[in-house]
């Protein structure tokens, strides 16, 4: 492999990916500094790692790697309610790592920086004894006192999802090679929908003062319901029936009825599951049309229990696990 | 190895790391809020990950692999003039990586939490397929007009350093078992600059405003001070002789004459460079005193070249190498 360093990665590759962040002082400096805020907002931030291997199949296209790298930490931001003002990248260049492949990572960031308007403003590149990591920090700016909490939910709120579950882990499962039975266009609607999740932060931004709380799924429907209930004491009954799912996660369902615990606990979605008290309600529709952003009503909070799933006949459903955890050791 | 999940590492390891910062929600939420500025000040942000074999030793104390991870960050934030006001967090365990080591590294993350006073507000835990990596992402206040940056130095100011310089490289190359011959206390004083090096905040936060340029001598001296020059379109002539080196460097370097070089060009010292007007010159003395921290003038900016180091004849010193790079593919 040809040499390269980090001072060369960052002139050629990087650099224009902070172009529209004045702050980022063309990433020559020690340390990036942050916009001026509107009266009244505070800086959000989250910071995700991703690891080939762990959170990526080292078959996924390098591009839709750095996509969904960015994306998942831009996820966090919405469900805290807050605009994207930008992210710092640490890249650790596994002793494999080639030059080719951080081509495609970096040429498939850069689409997403323009895509969602989102710049680079600092980092790290290091090499590693192992795998390809990426670690991204993510900063938005959101009011104040409306930042979105997963601790506000109360009984008699509603819980609401955007978009549609379980496709991301039904992904997972396809770009593995699963589900060879299945329509070639769904399995590749549903392989994308694990590669390049979709941040809903139209969404985010316009549950800020509607909902109560507000979490991304991301370890699984159940497991992120249940963080909801844990933080805000409450219980949560989900209406398995209710629960959205897309044409193709229905065609997989159909052909392989177990694959129902993978939608409710596989997680990998990205979606924003959020509690709506009784008098938002009706504010729902306006909501979901304001972002252009899909949502459903699947179930209510209450006092009594954990988390519950229902069948159409009123039965609970149980699950071994209730969500996926890319860390147990 | 006992098994144990991100929750349980979160909950009951790094929550009380988090317990004084109100923005960081212990830990609970998928983001966290930084605090409220002062009246014209500004965040400034920056990002460095360190990995085992790569920065620091397998035989490292992880305890010590903690402050050094967290300190290179903070020393970052005192090249721009900030105070630290915490940071975020990603630990990528190695499949190798056990329950004692995450232990000791934590426990002497948390000592620097309490000595440094800079909270932990938010991060994530990940497997990963090889070594030990971690990730910080640092925060700090400054005046937004009084940012240090690299890019202010002017012919005719004078390069100053804090500290002592060559210690981190000697430092490296004594806990790798080099220098057996030098008095054991210079060897285990040495090791400790390379494993936990000193941020220079108080200093950091008196040049704010004073000095014209700044950066932390982490690559090595002359290729950082090379990175002002480069920014700030200067040259620079170093004079050895004025350089300080405590007296572990000073027994290495009679002992070994040849490794002036390392102590030039070795990097790892996290003191900070800066350039001064002529016109500031005379507060160096009230700065110094002001932030406890040693400080010498050991050079002059001009215009007629690029970072040279003149011996005590005058006469230019060469460098096979400027600094070291841990990334070189």
């Amino acid at each position: 492999m040809a040499a390269f360093t980090e001072f060369e990665l960052i002139d050629k590759l990087l650099k224009p990916l902070a172009a529209k962040a004045p702050g980022a002082f063309g990433l020559t400096d020690d340390a990036a500094m942050l916009p001026e805020l509107a009266r009244g907002e505070a800086f959000v931030v989250t910071k995700d790692a991703l690891s080939v291997g762990t959170h990526m199949l080292a078959s996924d296209p390098p591009s839709d790697m750095a996509r969904k790298s960015l994306r998942v930490n831009l996820s966090d931001l919405a469900a805290m309610g807050a605009r994207p003002t930008g992210f710092f990248m640490a890249l650790c260049l596994g002793q494999e790592t080639e030059h080719a492949f951080l081509d495609a990572f970096i040429s498939g960031l850069s689409d997403d920086v323009d895509e969602l308007e989102v710049p680079l403003m600092g980092g790290d590149i290091i090499r590693q004894d192992g795998a390809f990591t990426v670690s991204i920090t993510a900063f938005g700016a959101v009011q104040r006192d409306q930042v979105l909490r997963r601790n506000g939910a109360r009984a008699g709120d509603s819980l609401w999802v955007s978009g549609t579950i379980g496709d991301g882990a039904l992904g997972l499962k396809a770009a593995r090679g699963e589900f060879l039975n299945l329509d070639e266009t769904d399995r590749e609607e549903l392989t994308q929908r694990y590669r390049v999740p979709q941040p809903r932060m139209s969404l985010g931004a316009a549950l800020a003062g509607v909902a109560t709380a507000c979490i991304d799924i991301s370890d699984g429907l159940v497991a992120d319901v249940g963080h909801i209930c844990k933080a805000s004491g409450v219980s949560c009954t989900i209406d398995a029936a209710a629960v959205p799912l897309s044409s193709a996660a229905q065609s997989a369902l159909t052909l392989q009825p177990d694959e129902i615990k993978t939608i409710f606990t596989g997680g990998d979605d990205y979606e924003l599951g959020f509690a709506i008290p009784p008098e938002h309600e009706d504010k729902m529709t306006e909501v979901a049309d304001q972002a252009q952003t899909p949502v459903h009503r699947i179930g209510t909070f209450g006092i009594d229990a954990a988390v519950r799933v229902l069948d159409t006949q009123g039965k609970a459903i149980s699950f071994t696990t209730t969500g996926y955890r890319h860390d147990r050791a």
